[in-house]
């Protein structure tokens, strides 16, 4: 989601300063290796200093879990646009962002922030993301008949093809191989499609 | 996977109580919650005595993991077995499966096993599983055309069902409830079905 390295904190916006630094925790070591204490001390300032902005570690990693989920709706987005089989595109898009962030996709849609409920920019954020990814559906044209029904199915596909690539349960399978023929697959015909 | 409580050991098969002892570790508190020290203490035992069974922390997970799996075939062959509509019936137990034990769920399926093909036994339970899964999507006649692809969007299906469910990320709904929709849904069809 960042640069590996922190950059060290001279002036202007420590909230940014330290999200970074957590952001490149995340990413050399998952989510276990982020802590308030370590992205202060790459920020270059005292533990106390990160409380105005972040109540708990909870904080943080929700924080952290928003910037992810605004750049994957973001990556889903330029894929839908980019290709004429947006769904498609999409579908390879949200298994690309889980192999390329693994830490970051393990935060988003993991059991580390417990209640998301305490953050509403993590709702917001997670509400863009499943708009971006029904809206996608729709250009398809799947979405007739139960729409809801079919963009969770659609959706449960990428997620499931996602964690089993990550959980490496697919050796010798290229993730975005497999997005690509799944999503090409022809999706049930749902009765009718209006138009 | 077992009862909660460990029954102290006494006699007999050291290697069967520390793993009785380990799952109901898993439980209880998931894979972080699993050690060696903490089975050896529950059975009654010292530390030094699970070496001679297992060599470390991982090979009890993989071994742990060998029950879950076979376990989850066990579910699945059930729940195939006794419905008309075998497919739905396997994805229902998928994802039951997940939901009533989490914490095996995602020891099966995530990082805590790092490497597993160190363990023949769990490699031959995760095989056979696929093979339960398999089975059951060919008696419902969706796996012409491309058989390996039509698994693996099945299995895909249901895993990232499982996991958005455990993960929180679908509240109100009832996972099983879920999987008996999406099961139902017509599969594509893969232009012939010959049968």
């Amino acid at each position: 989601m960042s640069t590996s390295r922190a950059v060290p904190y001279h002036h202007g916006d420590l909230k940014a300063a330290l999200l970074e630094a957590a952001a490149a925790l995340l990413d050399e070591g998952g989510v276990a290796a982020v802590s308030l204490r370590e992205a202060a001390r790459r920020v270059g300032v005292t533990p106390a200093a990160t409380y105005r902005h972040f109540a708990d570690k909870e904080a943080l990693l929700a924080a952290l879990a928003t910037q992810g989920f605004e750049a994957f709706s973001k990556a889903m987005q330029q894929a839908a646009r980019k290709a004429p089989e947006s769904f498609a595109a999409m579908g390879v898009a949200y298994v690309r962002f889980a192999v390329r962030h693994p830490g970051m996709f393990r935060l988003m849609f993991g059991p580390a922030v417990a209640d998301r409920s305490r953050s509403p920019e993590l709702q917001a954020a997670i509400a863009k993301s499943t708009q971006v990814f029904d809206q996608g559906l729709k250009m398809r044209g799947d979405a007739a008949g139960d729409a809801g029904l079919a963009a969770l199915r659609a959706w449960a596909l990428m997620h499931g093809l996602a964690m089993l690539s990550l959980d490496g349960m697919l050796p010798g399978y290229d993730a975005e191989t497999l997005a690509r023929a799944l999503t090409k697959m022809p999706l049930p015909a749902n009765k009718k499609v209006s138009t």
